[in-house]
Formats: structure tokens, C-alpha cells, sequence
């Protein structure tokens, strides 16, 4: 179904525009994703909005995504840059924005033999930092992202621009911590956590498939009961003034040498 | 020097949020940078603020800060909550805030053979990433940050706020292209590029001291000619749908490499 709205007042402008509040995403179980590039990634994963607004993009990308989103009924808008503007909160408004259902897998679902990295992310704060963490998580191979205890909304429009459409191609799960735990005791899957509090060297260090990676708060890190629960503990050097590093990069210094363990062991069983 | 605003209309109150804006800074020569972490690293390197303004903080360090300030005549400036708020922006204020002189560094002042590495960022657009370029750069005891062609500004509050106080640890310089290539062929120095225009893999690449470790613009990455400059380009394994990392877990995956590289070579030889 394709359509064109053109008034600012519009009640599905300002239903769509409510979505940048976590309170109206929870509610309606929808969230906003922006840009070409990101919209693309999904289609690309077979995941396509309900609806999807646009200014008329000449783009063939876009033009395939409109196409894609009538064969499959999808509702297309046709709006003004300025009702896109509006919905992005963004005087220039990237040329797409789709509306998507949540994408949440309950832990029990998760199947932990499909990858060799996991990342558990607890109480991360900044949206950035957890979309920083999917890309990455994409680019390792990692199974998915579980979030642990308060975590920001990984639907938040800031977590997924910075994930740059790896929100599609990672599985996001959220638990308390007991739950966590209790699940992940159930199989394999060794739990390794970074902390001040350990001699071991991240590189000394060897990883068993799965990997549970746990990184912990921006500002606290991980409580000591959760460094406690670990199976490793190891640290990376630090060579300067400050004891800790962003905690989207110690997981993806962390995460590549996982990674690399894993293609060497291959490499060398070959 | 002590003294106690409590006036919004106090034309210093003014002339200080005025800071958040990178034509005032650049017309003043200084920068703002909040809170007791950052502004006690800050001291700690020996750097203190030219103004010190402060809610009548009863923290210790913050106490040491303000004696620090007066012994060496500093301008301490009590004020209330609602003008810190004013100032920094922000509806929860730190409960510091640090008006600080300019710190960038001149090319031809840096001694490159103080560090193995040195991190180059090529048109960097987003002040979190080059925060956090920072931070990491002073975790791997990097000599410092050159950022060539336009870059956003080091010295933007969200910048000082993500480098977490590397700012004050680490050297940073800004040039041209043109000017930071016939710098550094002047000396010894391996510039080395990420790029998907290579077989390379980063861990197999062996890295010279000093590495110049070439990192390019978030959307972009490096232009072509930029890359053909390179000693040496290197890739990182990216397994999942994306092509690319975030600009700032790229860095700190490669100087991570790098820094192991350089303690095995010097674990080695002893």
C-alpha cells in the first residue's frame, strides 16, 4: 500500500515521531530506523518495516526497498523533507525512515553452539557505546548481544545509528542477572569478565567456545559479585594515566582477540 | 584569587557558556572541561584551569583543587548549582567546571621518538570518537594525536567529556596533509592505514617504531592518494554483513596490536 501524507498534523506523523521516546516504543513494541545504508543492511537480513516513510529518493537502493516493501504489502509514505525532518528530529533528516517491529529473542531461544562470541553487556548506559558494541559484534561473528540488568534501549534512534544496522544482524537479548546466569549454566560457554583486579594478561589468556565476553558499566564496571561468577578474569596493559578504557573499545580489543584465538586453533586443526 | 558569582547575568557567566561554541573557544584560546575526574587528571599532569568554577564542592580532591588553584593565584569562582547548570549545559552539572588554556601542540615541536606509536585521524567528524581516540591513546602510551585536515575540534566539550582526561595527558597537533607528510619523511616513522584495499592482516603485518597509525573519516575512511602514501596497509578480519569498525574501536584494535607487538620485541630482547 502506498500513500502520501503532506500535513504536518497528520495523527501517523506524530505516532511515528512519538517513537523517538522509549516509553511510545515499549508501548507500541516499534521502533525508528534511519538512513539508506541502515534500511538496506536489513532488507539485505530479509527483515523489512511496516512502514516506511520517503521523500521521493531517486536512489536505486531505495527505489528497491519501495519496491520490495509493495510486493510484500508494506505501507509506504511518501512524505515532505520537512515531515522527515520532523520525525528524525534532524534538519537534514536522512532520505528514509522505517518503522520496525522489536526484535528482542527471549535467552531460552538462543542457540549458544551457533557462534564462537558472545558479548554481555551489564547496565550500559550510553546508546552510542551499544551500538558501537552490535557493529563490532557483527564484525567478529558474534552470536548476538545480551543485556544484562538496566541497560539503555538498544531501539533507542542513537543505538541503532551507531550500529550501523548491525541491530538486524545481531540477536539482542535482555535479562536480569540471575536469569543470565542460570541460563547460561544450563550448557557450555566459559564466562570471561575485564577487570583491574587480576594478573592475567588479556593475550596469556586462552578462551573456550563459546566465549560469554562480559563488559560492565561505563562508569562502575562490573560488580565484584559478577567478577566473582566469572570463569576468567584477565586485563588489558595500560600504560597511561587513566585504569580503564571506553567500554565499547575494551570489547572490541577483547572481542578480535577472541576471534583471533578462534582462527588460530582453526587454522592450525586444518 | 576567591570570589562568588551568583548572578545569570554576570557577564563572566556569559562569556564562559560561551565556550560550548567552537568560534568563542577559537577567539579566546580556551576550552572548557567538567568534573572532578577529568579536572583532578588535569592536575595531575601538572595542568590547572585558568578559572575554577565550583558549587562548593566538599570532595577532598576538589578541596585540593581549589588550594591548589589559590596557591598559585588561580581564579576560583564559587558559584550556585542552577548557574553550573547554565554553564555546562546540562541539567545535572558536574559539580566542576575548568575554563583551560588551549593545548595543541605544534608539528615541528613533537619529539617522535618519545613513543612507539602515534595516532593520526584523517577528517574525524564525531567529538566522542576523538575522545575516545584519546582515551585509548593514553592507555597504549601513545605519544600523542595528530589530526589532519577537518577534523572536528579536540577542545568541543563532548571531546574533553569522552577523552576522559586524556586531553591533558596526550600531545595533540592539527595539520595538513601535505604539511604532516613532509613532517614526518623528515624522520624515521612507518605510516601504516587500515584499508579494505589489502591482503594484509593486521596481525601478521610487523609494525616499526615509531608507528604513525593512519585512521580516516567515519563515513569515508581514507582517500585513495592517503592510502598510496601508507608504508603499509593492514586489514582487520571483519566476518559479519559490514565492511567497517567505528573509526575508534578500528584505532584501539590496531595500536592494541601494535603495543603487543612492541612488549614482545621488547620482552625479547632482554
Amino acid at each position: 500500500m502506498s500513500r502520501e501524507i503532506t500535513g504536518f498534523s497528520n495523527p501517523l506523523v506524530k505516532r511515528v515521531r512519538s517513537l523517538r521516546e522509549k516509553k511510545h516504543r515499549k508501548r507500541e513494541g516499534l521502533f525508528l530506523a534511519e538512513g539508506l545504508r541502515i534500511l538496506t543492511e536489513a532488507r539485505e537480513e530479509g527483515v523489512l518495516p511496516e512502514m516506511l516513510f520517503h521523500a521521493g529518493s531517486p536512489h536505486p537502493l531505495a527505489r528497491e526497498l519501495i519496491a520490495a516493501m509493495e510486493a510484500a504489502g508494506g505501507d509506504v509514505i511518501e512524505t515532505t523533507a520537512d515531515i522527515l525532518s520532523k520525525i528524525s528530529g534532524k534538519d537534514n533528516p536522512q532520505a528514509l525512515v522505517g518503522v520496525y517491529r522489536d526484535r528482542l529473542t527471549p535467552l531460552e531461544a538462543l542457540d549458544r553452539s551457533s557462534a564462537d562470541i558472545w558479548i554481555v553487556a551489564q547496565s550500559l548506559r550510553d546508546p552510542g557505546n551499544l551500538g558501537t558494541i552490535l557493529r563490532t559484534g557483527d564484525a567478529v561473528g558474534a552470536g548476538g548481544l545480551i543485556l544484562v540488568d538496566d541497560c539503555v534501549d538498544p531501539f533507542s534512534v542513537e543505538a541503532v545509528r551507531a550500529s550501523m544496522g548491525a541491530l538486524f544482524t545481531q540477536t539482542i537479548s535482555t535479562a536480569r542477572w540471575e536469569d543470565f546466569i542460570a541460563w547460561l549454566r544450563q550448557g557450555p560457554g566459559q564466562l570471561v569478565g575485564t577487570s583491574l583486579n587480576t594478573t592475567s594478561h588479556y593475550r596469556a589468556a586462552r578462551y573456550a567456545s563459546p566465549t560469554f565476553l562480559l563488559v560492565g558499566n561505563e562508569a562502575q564496571g562490573l560488580p565484584e559479585s559478577y567478577e566473582a561468577e566469572c570463569d576468567l578474569l584477565v586485563k588489558m596493559p595500560m600504560l597511561g594515566k587513566a585504569d580503564s578504557l571506553n567500554v565499547a573499545v575494551a570489547t572490541a580489543v577483547m572481542a578480535y582477540e577472541i576471534l583471533n584465538q578462534n582462527q588460530d586453533r582453526k587454522g592450525s586443526a586444518q
